[in-house]
């Protein structure tokens, strides 16, 4: 028997679905729910009963949008550069800086072949098409260090080098306000083979 | 300008009014929704939407049910001793341990006159005609240990007193594990206070 009643139940399992949610926060969060106004609780329920289906890919770049191309798209003053980023999590972080001023796409995952993620599973053929369609001049990859993402780089590269497209990477290296001593290294190892000359 | 499209900023803001949420956990929940199968953002959003109208208080305790009384107050074998609590939290915390089989009575909150909550604002009428009607032989009152549950607690006594009934209150005291070092002064005297003679 479960330790609440059927409503409560169905409510706290919903929110322990969400990342980094277990149970005690969970059962928090229904009972808040419970202790907000009706119209608080009817419009949260109806963005959320919404989401999947309000919220669509841009047709272009792969982003988040409520319409067929997302405002980034949709901004014509962006510089013909594309930046490839493996989610929106990772568009909004760059986005958020407020300092690059040119395109995305999303390819939606990386590479990965165990779990079955190859080329056909990314966003790629769409973005080769853009290249000349846009008439693209730079592709920054900007895919997490990992090694799927590096695979996803490297392969990425491949591609667009015939295209006559200049591609370069994020850069390597010590974060800002880290400490030498504490710096792993592999990171250490890149941010030297990435230094570069003082004037 | 919002950061974010119409739909998934409404979506943050639902998420962002939940106890301990900031914005940042809220994003990182709207996008997991997006992520999740279609199936279960309808059952989560279904069940959020049905929460107030499906969650009812008890008639008699003021317990959350989906029927006109509690499954603790429909629970024939318990005991005619009743635990007054402040809310359903503090209820679901003491059947937590599995220890006290009685009856509760859920105040909805504490004395308050500086929030302009008195004794009418609470449930503390259904309780005194509980007494009879139950043939109550005991009041354990568990309102927390705070300036306003101690009113609370003096005010019930007076209460109850004239009733014939007899009242407790949960004790005071270190809390199991805890370091005599770091226990605050005024637990500590009310620890000595309530000393127990060893046999």
């Amino acid at each position: 028997m479960s330790e609440f009643i059927a409503p409560l139940e169905s409510l706290i399992e919903g929110f322990a679905r969400l990342p980094g949610v277990g149970r005690k926060s969970a059962t928090r969060y229904a009972l808040a729910v419970l202790d907000m106004n009706d119209e608080d609780v009817m419009s949260f329920a109806d963005s959320l009963a919404g989401a999947k289906t309000r919220i669509k890919r841009c047709k272009i770049c792969g982003n988040f949008t409520d319409t067929d191309t997302c405002p980034v798209c949709d901004d014509t003053g962006r510089a013909p550069i594309i930046c490839v980023v493996e989610d929106v999590r990772a568009l909004m972080s760059i986005e958020r800086v407020r300092e690059y001023r040119g395109r995305y796409h999303v390819l939606g995952g990386v590479l990965s072949p165990m779990n079955n993620i190859g080329p056909d599973q990314l966003n790629i053929a769409s973005l080769l098409s853009r290249i000349s369609a846009e008439g693209v001049t730079e592709v920054i990859i900007a895919t997490n260090p990992t090694v799927e993402g590096e695979a996803t780089a490297m392969y990425l590269t491949k591609l667009l080098t015939p295209l006559g497209v200049k591609t370069s990477r994020l850069a390597y290296g010590i974060p800002v306000g880290a400490d030498l001593e504490y710096t792993d290294a592999v990171t250490l190892m890149r941010a030297l083979d990435g230094r570069r000359e003082l004037n």
